[in-house]
Formats: structure tokens, C-alpha cells, sequence
């Protein structure tokens, strides 16, 4: 049995990064960090912080960026993930399988943005929705 | 100046809320609440506790639901919309409409699911992002 922690951020994958994080921090009032390269993922992130958890915006990085086919079908942006925070990302992702959860890529975790352990689920056994798991 | 505060919940609109519902129990390990229907917005909601935040699941409820178009276009399900808290809504509106932003409905604010007053911000003006708006 594994149990969901906190969400550490909901992903917003946007058109123009500097409009987008021009309009978190002026028009909503937001704090709002520098955009962070990050070539292992194709993408560029800034990352706004709220006083319990954090936005990150997505732009694409680089030729095969996963956010470009996304932008393609949804020009205008839109919500491209969550990320739930597990204590032990093998285990979650053992007992997830055993559930008949899929997991994308190779199925290893990667070394996400903020230096942890992640691995992306399948949206089809997710309500539609990409759930990012990140070891904390 | 408007700030907005807490994430209060990303919404997943989900095609069978049961099966959602016991798939964040029992694969994810969640604590998740009982259904509640909310006519005023065509929806059954199921809130799902995070240590930091929650989840709503959405799902039809009666004729018309606003959930019902996404579930045609999305028969998986998908992420529906972000919810920011802020201490003011009429004053967060008024900022929000300066800088170019659209309010659906009359523009007046409902009461949501926790007895709050709430908007929505058109997701063209958000990244793609349908944004609700919550006083706290």
C-alpha cells in the first residue's frame, strides 16, 4: 500500500513563457522564480510559488520537446500535469503496476527539477490526467 | 494589487467518479470523501484530502452540466481547472477585468462547493487554463 503525500505542483504548459509569468506576477500577484533550463526534459520551467504548493510553467526546450505536441493540439496552453509527492518512488511504482497502471518511458525514474527521483503515469489510467510521481 | 493565496483544488473531470474514487483510495492511497451533488453547477463532486490540498473530482450531474461538453471531448477524463483563494473576489475581479481578463457567466460570483463565493476565468486569458477564483 502506498499513500499520496503532498501535491508539490500542478504543470501549465504555456505559449510564451515571459507572458505567462509576467501576467502570475503582475496581474494575479504571484512570486514568481526564473526560468530554469532543464535539456533531460526538453523543458524550460518557471516555477510560481503559493503558500502551499507550486505552478509550473512549461515551455519547450530543444528539437522532441514532450510540451510541443501538446502546444500543437492546445495553442493557447493549458494544464499539462500534476506531481504527487511518495515517499518511495520504486515501491509506488511496483504497487501502481500491480494495479494495471502503466508507466511512460522506460518505466526508471528520471532526475526531475528539482533534483529528485520522478516517473510520469499513464493519463489513460488516470482519468485523462498525467500524474507525475516525485520521491520526497 | 490582488495576490492570490493557497491552491485551493485542481478539479479532474472523470467519467465514472466511483471507479475514480476508488482508484485514489485504494491505488493511491488517498483519503477521499463521500459524493456530494451540487446542483447550482451540474456537478457531483468528490474531494480528495491532501496533506497541503485537495483534489475534486467532477462528474455530470442533471442537464447541462458544464462538465458533460468536457467529457465528450475528453471520454478519459482530464484536469478541468485550478482554484486560487483570494481574500477579496470582487476586488480580484475588478483588477482581473483591468488587465484584459474575461469572467464567465454574469461575472458575478456563485456560491461553490464549500459555501464560498466563486468565480471562473476564461481559459483563453490563463494559458489554456480554466482558473476559479475563491474567497477565503
Amino acid at each position: 500500500m502506498i499513500m499520496i503525500g503532498r501535491l508539490n505542483h500542478v504543470a501549465i504548459a504555456v505559449p510564451d513563457l515571459e507572458a505567462a509569468s509576467a501576467q502570475y506576477r503582475s496581474a494575479l500577484g504571484a512570486k514568481v522564480g526564473a526560468p530554469q533550463d532543464e535539456p533531460d526534459h526538453g523543458v524550460t520551467v518557471v516555477f510560481i510559488e503559493l503558500p502551499n504548493t507550486k505552478i509550473e510553467l512549461l515551455y519547450p526546450l530543444g528539437e522532441n520537446s514532450p510540451i510541443q505536441g501538446f502546444l500543437d493540439k492546445n495553442p493557447s496552453g493549458g494544464i499539462h500535469h500534476v506531481c504527487y509527492e511518495v515517499e518511495d518512488i520504486i515501491a509506488a511504482r511496483d504497487h501502481l503496476k500491480s494495479t494495471g497502471a502503466r508507466v511512460l518511458g522506460t518505466g526508471e525514474p528520471k532526475i526531475g527539477a528539482h533534483g529528485k527521483p520522478v516517473l510520469f503515469l499513464h493519463p489513460k489510467d488516470f482519468n485523462g490526467c498525467l500524474v507525475e510521481l516525485e520521491q520526497v
